[in-house]
C-alpha cells in the first residue's frame, strides 16, 4: 500500500500530474491499446503463449508485454495489459477468443434466471491473475512512469454478456432495455459493485491511475445513455478507488457535460469531439485525453506529425491535457508514425511552453 | 415535368407539407432501407433477380421492390430502391457485391493519375436504368404518396472509391487525408459535381424530395467534417436541385448546427442525437427527421410502441418533423413491429395534435 502512493519516487509523473490539472513541461502521451498488435514483439509474445488469453492470464507475459512499448517509445505512462471481459469470464460466462473473430461467451445471459444469479467476483480469489500482474508490472517498471489499470464499463460489459459478443447493433441489448429494464438494470447493478471491486484491488496491487472504457455507451439512445450506462459508471467512479480516474465513452459527444460532472478525473475523448468546446465545458475542473484520429498514423511520418501539432494546439498551453488516440490503436499501425507521433508532442508541446 | 410538381395531385402530402414546416394531421413516417432484407417479398424478388446489382439495375424489378413496403405499411414515402454507389460504378471503378461481404469496387482510386482521371458521369447517358426506375415508380404510385430520391455524400462515396469497399476505419481515406489532401479534394470536387447532376436528373424524372445519405462523414475528425464532407455537401444542396432536400450524417452530432446552415430543408438524426436540443438549435428554419434506434424494433410490439411515443413527444408537436429511423431497418427486423411503430407514430401524433 506504500508504493504506489509515493509519487515522489516517479521518475515521470507527468501523467499523474496532467490528471491533477497541475502544469508539465511538456504534454504527456500514451496509446490506448499501446501493447498491441502493431508491435512486432508483442506479436511474437502472443505466439509463443499460444492464444490471446493465455497471454492475458499470465502474469509474467503479461508483464513482458506491458513493458514492450516503454521499449520502444518515451511514453508517459503504461497500461496494464488485460482483457475487458475478464469480470464476466470471471461471473462464469465463459470467455473464449476464437481466431480472427473476437471475444464470445459461451453462455451468454438469455434468460431470467441467469440475470438473477450473477454475482460480483471477489478479485482477490477469482482474478488474482490480473491482481499478480498489476504488483509484477509496477516491480519492472521501477518508478519509471506511471501504471494504469482498466476495467469495461458496466454497460460495455452487459453487451458482450447478453450478446454473447461483439456487434454491429447490439439488437439483443436494446431489445431487452425496452421488453424487459429492469433486467437490463439487475446486470448493470451487478456489473458495477463488480467493477469498482475489481479497480480498487488493481489500486491497491499498485495502478497508480484507472480508466474506465465505456467503449460502446455511445451506442445507446440520446435518453439512455445517462440511465443505462453513466449512472453505473458514476457509482463506481464516486466509490473511492483511490487513485485518480479517466471516463472514456467512444462516440461520447452528446454527454461530454454529464461525463464531465460524473466525478472522473478525466474524460477521454475521440476524435470526433470538438477539442475546444470540451475545454470550455470542463473549465479546468476535469482533464481531458485524447484526441487523434488512429487511422492518421497510416499518414507519412511528416503528416502525422502536422496532425499530432493541431491536436496539441486544439486542447491548448493550459494544464491538464493528456495526449492520446481517440481509440486504440490499430493493427498494421506503421512504427515509424508512432515515433514521429510521440517525438513531435513531447517537442512541440514542451517548446509550447517555453 | 409537370406531373411531379403538381403536389395538389398527390393524396397523401404529409411528407412534403412536414419538410416545408406545414402543419400536418399527424407525423409522416418512413423508414430508411424500408425496401429490404427484413421483407420475405424483397427476398423472393432478389432471388428472382439472381444478384443486388441486377436488381438495382432493372427498372421492373426496382419499381416491384420500392413499392413492397407500402403495400404492407401505410407509409407516407417511397423512397427509390438503387444503390449508393452507382455513380462510382458509372465512373468505371467497377462495382461488384460479393455475396455476404458488402461492396467492392475492382478499380479502387489508388494513383494520382486514376484520380486526375475521373470525370462526372452524365446521368442520362450513364444512369439511364435509374432514371427510368423512378419514371417507372411514379407511374406505379399515381400520385398515393411522395418519391424520395437519393445518393451518397461527396465523402462517402469517396470512402469506397478510395477504399475499394467497406471498412471499420477507412485507414486508407485518412492516410490520403492527410498525406495528399489535395487530391482527395479532387475526388470531392468531382464527386459533387457528379452527386448534383444526378440528383437534378432524379427529380428532372419523377423525385419529390431528394436526401443526401453521408453515411461515413461522422467519422471524420471534428475539425475536418466541415471541409472534407459539409463544404461538398453544402455545394449540392444549393446547386438548385428542384426538390426540397435532407441532409443525413450518421453520428453527425458534433456538427448539427453547421448542417442546419448547409442549405438542406430537413436534416435527418441518428438515435444519439438529443431531439429537443436539434429542435431548439433548428428553431423552425429546416424540418428534422428521425430518430428511433433501428435495434429498438427487436423489441416486444408494446415496447416498439412505447418508444415510438417517446420519440414523437422528444420531437415535440409544432410542424417540421418526419419520423424514421436513426439509421437503415436491419434484416431480421420483425413485421409485426414494424407494424406496430408506423401504426403507433401515425395514431400518437394524430391525437397530440386533435
Amino acid at each position: 500500500m506504500e508504493l504506489h502512493r509515493q509519487e515522489a519516487s516517479l521518475k515521470n509523473d507527468t501523467l499523474l500530474r496532467a490528471l491533477r490539472r497541475e502544469p508539465t513541461p511538456y504534454t504527456p502521451i500514451w496509446l490506448m491499446r499501446q501493447a498491441g498488435r502493431y508491435l512486432p514483439e508483442y506479436n511474437a509474445t502472443r505466439a509463443r503463449a499460444g492464444s490471446f488469453l493465455a497471454l492475458a492470464k499470465s502474469p509474467a507475459l503479461a508483464t513482458e508485454v506491458t513493458l514492450q512499448p516503454l521499449q520502444r517509445f518515451p511514453l508517459d505512462a503504461a497500461i496494464l495489459f488485460s482483457d475487458i471481459l475478464t469480470i464476466p469470464d470471471a461471473m462464469g460466462l465463459g470467455l473464449r477468443f476464437a481466431e480472427g473473430e473476437g471475444p464470445r461467451f459461451e453462455r451468454p445471459l438469455r434468460d431470467e434466471q441467469s440475470i438473477r444469479a450473477l454475482a460480483a467476483p471477489d478479485p482477490a480469489l477469482e482474478l488474482g491473475y490480473v491482481l499478480d500482474a498489476v504488483r509484477e508490472i509496477r516491480r519492472a517498471l521501477a518508478g519509471s512512469v506511471p501504471l494504469i489499470g482498466f476495467a469495461g464499463s458496466p454497460f460495455t460489459l452487459a453487451c458482450y454478456m447478453i450478446e454473447g459478443g461483439g456487434s454491429d447493433d447490439w439488437r439483443t441489448v436494446k431489445a431487452l432495455r425496452h421488453s424487459r429494464p429492469e433486467l437490463l438494470h439487475a446486470i448493470l447493478e451487478v456489473n458495477a459493485r463488480a467493477v469498482s471491486d475489481y479497480l480498487k484491488a488493481q489500486v491497491e496491487a499498485g495502478a497508480q491511475a484507472v480508466m474506465l472504457f465505456d467503449t460502446w455507451g455511445g451506442t445507446l439512445a440520446y435518453e439512455d445513455y445517462e440511465p443505462f450506462s453513466l449512472a453505473y459508471s458514476r457509482k463506481i467512479l464516486q466509490s473511492g478507488l483511490g487513485a485518480p480516474t479517466i471516463l472514456f465513452t467512444k462516440g461520447g459527444h452528446p454527454w461530454l457535460a454529464a461525463m464531465m460532472a460524473s466525478g472522473c478525473d478525466a474524460v477521454g475523448l475521440d476524435w470526433t469531439a470538438d477539442a475546444r468546446e470540451a475545454r470550455r465545458l470542463a473549465a479546468g475542473r476535469v482533464a481531458l485525453q485524447g484526441n487523434l484520429d488512429p487511422a492518421t498514423l497510416f499518414a507519412a511520418p511528416e503528416s502525422v506529425r502536422a496532425a499530432a501539432r493541431r491536436t496539441v494546439d486544439a486542447f491548448g498551453p493550459q494544464p491538464g491535457h493528456i495526449f492520446n488516440l481517440g481509440h486504440g490503436i490499430l493493427p498494421a499501425t506503421p512504427l515509424d508514425s508512432v515515433s514521429a507521433l510521440v517525438d513531435e508532442v513531447r517537442a512541440y508541446s514542451r517548446q509550447l511552453r517555453a
